[in-house]
């Protein structure tokens, strides 16, 4: 075998074995965020978690800021994914007629029964967001972030609701703002209302207001 | 003078005194709250603020969340009283012609322009929720808190609305939750963004997006 193959080779092994290294800090910051909270975890607790040194930490991560957006990328993928196999199960079935009050709701209903139980990545999100408010330096980073995660969503769902003969009477990305928002809200109050819920449902509150909410929000293309 | 009168009155400067102590450590409180967060501010913390001992404490709050719940009322008192002071000055220029969307927005952006400065708010409220929705006895207090609040609101917002000729196309208290959700967030990304704010103005996004919200959530009473 010529030298240059067994190194390509060697590299390959060596990119899965750190993709595995990354996987694995990441799986167990998110246990550790979730049990201890985002602001008292430390790069210490989570290396122990994955059953590594602080040395393979720092060789993937320079800081626990930093593992956090790893963490929510790989969140918010597998968010989005779920989200296009609504719009390509669930759209195709819509006819042709002009979507009443009713039908979009239905319609956001059953977009909303396709989320799973996301408390817990709503806790570590909702602390993580916090902590960026107190430390101007992850702050910037944040607002990168969460701004990029609004344009993703918004080309998404702006294009779902032009493929059913509607479109959003504010600004598109000020409607996805709104109704994200609303989204965090209630799954922040089925935790405070202590509400066990089950693993396949978005919060009570959502399935009550969205609706209602994407319908203001939105009018038939004239 | 007989005995009694003299009672009522050791009584009433008895019950000065201890209001000046209460709103002392509730000064504290806040002060600590928004320095150290509210994660980590102690009792010991607050009562040296104050400058009283524990015992002081202890004697007016059983627990620092018991105290918070003073500093929440206390802050929403204030708030409350700011848009009474909108309703009655701004609402009687409102003419007889129906709103459009452009003099709805201009109405809009005028109580906004009422609100003072809530950046350290936004982060202890937010800060004490996140608190709350780690811990069922918390949370509980939490969740009738925040509903006394959110229906004190809409009852004063919907005769507002009512008031110049309109109504909410959802539940009052539904587009109520929605628009706080809406400003809080706001608050929360001018707080990422650095925006140091000035100290008589609401933040840039609920300038922008809250009118349009406002139109969306409310039509004309036929």
């Amino acid at each position: 075998m010529p030298p240059e193959i067994e190194t390509a080779e060697t590299a390959q092994v060596e990119s899965a074995r750190r993709r595995k290294t990354r996987d694995r800090l990441i799986d167990a910051a998110y246990e550790v965020f979730a049990e201890t909270g985002v602001h008292a975890a430390s790069v210490e607790m989570i290396s122990e978690r994955a059953g590594f040194t602080r040395g393979a930490f720092y060789s993937n991560f320079a800081t626990k800021e930093e593992l956090f957006f790893a963490l929510a990328e790989r969140e918010n993928r597998i968010r989005f994914e779920r989200l296009q196999e609504g719009v390509d199960v669930i759209l195709p079935q819509v006819g042709e007629a002009a979507l009443t009050e009713r039908s979009l709701g239905e319609l956001v209903t059953r977009f909303l029964e396709l989320q799973s139980d996301d408390r817990r990545w709503c806790i570590v999100q909702s602390e993580f967001k916090l902590l960026a408010m107190r430390n101007a330096q992850v702050a910037a980073s944040y607002v990168a972030y969460q701004r990029n995660f609004l344009e993703q969503l918004t080309e998404q769902i702006d294009a779902a609701v032009g493929s059913v003969g509607l479109r959003f009477t504010i600004e598109p990305i000020e409607a996805i703002g709104i109704i994200v928002n609303l989204y965090e809200s209630a799954m922040q109050a089925a935790i405070l209302e202590g509400d066990d819920g089950d693993s396949v449902s978005a919060p009570p509150l959502a399935r009550a207001a969205l609706p209602a909410l994407v319908h203001a929000l939105t009018e038939p293309i004239s």
